[in-house]
């Protein structure tokens, strides 16, 4: 059998559609298992961690791959990054056991979401936040990350089209802070269904305008009905933090 | 006389000859009087609080400028960034007193110099970094901050074609951090001159380097030689955070 290995990575998600590999579109699997393949002189396939909607970023994702070389780990980054296309950089390349899989082993994962609320939007920012120029009362929507908090049934946070077979997810951690006019959610559970975390960001986004009050989130997330949340905040604002093992 | 308007702005230095306007080259300076002008219907002259090299980044710029219109200061504002070009935009303007001058009302000016020291350089920090890939003995930077503060003569800190006619300067802070694999260098003073934020980043990272030792930083400074201190850090690195009045 092959070498195993945890490939970690980041990418730019702006001019990616999202990780996982498909026809008539550029993802950030296939450009990495191309970069591999001619550093490595034979094909190369990954596993990755989580799909990632097209524009999404990630900051620390994580992959896995069998192949056997006689280059070193380190070079082996260095050859792949010098070839990836902007946007796309191999963090670290590790050995590890057989039974190790980047997204059957993964405990949690710690998703961050971004909205600039600057009234001239950050040059520094863009492209990795959520632009949001109307008013958002802020010390309401402090008041929604308690409420996600636990094991809960999500059905009501996910958008069609998912894959999950089972709908309860547990969420370890959920806060916002705000500064230098920039909000930023993080977010880190067990699992997350389709487009949970743009969900709700949405829904926290629609308690600042008023749409929505934060005492309603107990009856939405019991409700299991999409209607009742907010709106899937857009790609750009979000990214795959880090992955816990 | 006409009202007089304090402007704070941000640029991604990466793509602009600095803010002074100069023949045969795109600077913000020309840029923000161009903008000003079309929406305001007059031509608009600014003075800046700094002239910034080529490639450097401004987080809060401060320009002045004198003119008189009906349109308030935030629709104003909102104007001119529709039609400002990627990587600059208008922060704030505000009416100000007439003694009110960018430059020399400046009490004091904050920069930071960033070092990415990743193997495999920070897809969400580049172009706002100096990405340097040798190894550094970051312990030893650590020392060097404290020999810059107070009253100098910074004369070996200084670049050739600087309009300075005096040379004393006082550093108020300086210090290093490094987190997520990215040096900081912050520095406060009451002034600067020509090239002397990249100069003590660039003397810094020799002794990091191993060039130079951070006790030999308080001679270099009585020996006014420029050739006895460290490199030039590039421009990229470089940040003016703030300037405060």
């Amino acid at each position: 059998m092959s070498q195993n290995h945890k490939i970690t990575l980041m990418y730019n998600g702006s001019t990616f559609s999202g990780w996982q590999i498909q026809k008539n579109a550029v993802t950030v699997q296939e450009e990495v298992e191309k970069a591999f393949s001619v550093i490595l002189r034979q094909p190369v396939e990954m596993v990755g961690a989580s799909r990632t909607d097209a524009g999404v970023h990630a900051y620390n994702y994580v992959a896995h791959s069998f192949f056997d070389t006689d280059i070193e780990n380190e070079r082996l980054m260095l050859g792949v990054n010098a070839i990836l296309p902007e946007g796309i950089k191999v963090k670290s390349i590790e050995d590890c056991d057989e039974e190790f899989h980047s997204r059957y082993s993964a405990k949690s994962k710690t998703y961050i979401y971004r909205i600039d609320v600057s009234k001239y939007g950050d040059v520094f920012k863009k492209p990795y936040v959520w632009r949001f120029r109307y008013p958002l009362d802020f010390e309401e929507m402090q008041k929604c990350p308690q409420h996600f908090l636990g094991k809960h049934d999500f059905s009501a946070f996910m958008s069609k089209g998912g894959q999950a077979k089972t709908f309860e997810r547990t969420i370890y951690e959920c806060s916002l802070s705000l500064e230098n006019d920039i909000i930023t959610m993080t977010i880190k559970g067990d699992g997350f269904l389709y487009n949970m975390v743009r969900i709700i960001a949405g829904t926290i986004l629609s308690v600042g305008r008023g749409y929505l009050k934060s005492e309603d989130i107990p009856d939405i997330i019991l409700s299991k009905e999409r209607k009742k949340a907010g709106i899937t905040a857009p790609p750009e604002g979000l990214m795959l933090y880090e992955i816990e093992y």
